[in-house]
């Protein structure tokens, strides 16, 4: 008897119709596995638009990168996915992709897919030195929301304790990460985990504020080849908040290989 | 005898049609003196299509994000603009924005809007260390791509000389900029200027490579409050690659007020 990871469990779409113009909508649900504090964990919202994309016919390439609105909150009830392929140039598309829930759109998302080539390569921004995943321990999930139990996910900075003196002025939050079992990285994956930091104003504060990301867009360095090296290896993490204001913030964070290539620039509106 | 400022000339629309869910069509051409080596300058496309929302009667609130794929190169003809109102929520609105030229979708853009609200506010992001705007000199633009002559740029970091000893391996660009001739600032005019870094792979290479930009996403963190403040003083802009891969790169860039507030956190793919 086979036991699908559970990322791949709740990562199943059903092909349900395809229009004229090759749109097609694909059916599926977020298991309770992935739930979160108000509905499920926005990345793995990411990583099944994503999915769906990769699953319509007419996608060539890989994503380069790819922006989700999340409009309003999801249950763990019947979904469905349009995919629209906006324009298709020789070497680069353009996709939209909208959610639909009890008959309204909740979620949309653009993304740029492009065919690999190889050009003038080089990397500015480095690992940042930190201890090796194995000398640190996994963070327990107990009492956490569901989502987090999908994740080891070894803290280095940027703790939520919820004790006041643990009040910081900076929220930069750096983790090694993985999937929990292992699992061989791909681009859902790793959209997946781009989401995987705790909210900025749970370290700044140490409370439990109600919060959720209103837009996330990452932008994928990885190639296949990448992924395929990285394997179900940890990843290193870090984001860090710019500003708080009116209720909003923004963080720009980034993830790096177990061999220290930058695989995603992520940021997002909080 | 009026003349309106370059900037308002461009961002001029003309509405031409509601449909029957309220999608608003409006029609503009973007004119020559925004021109860019390729079709327009990026930053003014952007500026356009949050224009569009903005004539939109449905619209409420200020924008929060924007996210701009540019897919395919624009001329100076004629252009149509669509706004959609995806999702309209109690204090926030998602739109879908879609230009064509020739009867072809050309660029896409998502952005959320927001009712303002007051809440806990900091900025982790200070005003980098900088000499003043006024001590520095104004770069000239002769030669340059049209859009150039439409700002007052002071360069302070990242400079394009052509000069190959001049290759460095920080890309990061730094400068005090505002509109040529200086306008009251506002948010169509703020997201242009998000867009006003010279290409980082100019400063790496010292050389005109063929570039453009992907995906654009901007973040306001700016009120109208802060940006009646702001007036017609400069910006500073500050933005920085993380990574060049397989012909692509990504940049994070921010823009403070004169008075150090953080106003913008801006991302691209080129």
């Amino acid at each position: 008897m086979s036991h699908p990871h559970p990322l791949d469990q709740t990562l199943t779409l059903t092909p349900q119709s395809t229009s004229a113009t090759g749109d097609a909508v694909f059916g599926g649900r977020i298991l309770p596995a992935y739930g979160n504090m108000i509905g499920p964990y926005g990345g793995i919202i990411a990583a099944l638009l994503l999915k769906a994309i990769l699953q319509n016919d007419q996608r060539k390439g890989d994503p380069l990168g790819i922006t989700i609105n999340f409009a309003a909150p999801l249950d763990d009830s019947e979904l469905s996915i349009t995919t629209q392929l906006v324009r298709n140039n020789r070497s680069s598309q353009h996709w939209n992709v909208s959610l639909s829930q009890q008959g309204q759109i909740a979620v949309t998302a653009s993304s740029v897919f492009s065919v690999q080539r190889d050009s003038w390569a080089d990397q500015e921004l480095p690992l940042p030195p930190v201890p090796a995943a194995d000398t640190l321990k996994s963070l327990p999930t107990a009492g956490m929301p569901a989502w987090a139990a999908n994740y080891d996910m070894r803290m280095i900075k940027g703790w939520v304790t919820l004790q006041p003196d643990h009040q910081s002025d900076d929220s930069t939050r750096t983790l090694w990460v993985r999937d929990n079992p292992p699992r061989a990285l791909d681009f859902p994956a790793l959209l997946a985990i781009s989401d995987c930091f705790f909210p900025c104003i749970f370290v700044r504060k140490q409370q439990l504020v109600p919060t959720g990301t209103i837009t996330l867009t990452t932008y994928f360095h990885a190639t296949p080849d990448e992924l395929a090296q990285q394997g179900d290896q940890f990843l290193l993490a870090s984001a860090r908040a710019n500003r708080f204001h009116n209720g909003f913030s923004d963080q720009t964070g980034h993830i790096w290989s177990a061999t220290g290539e930058l695989l995603v620039s992520t940021h997002q509106l909080v």
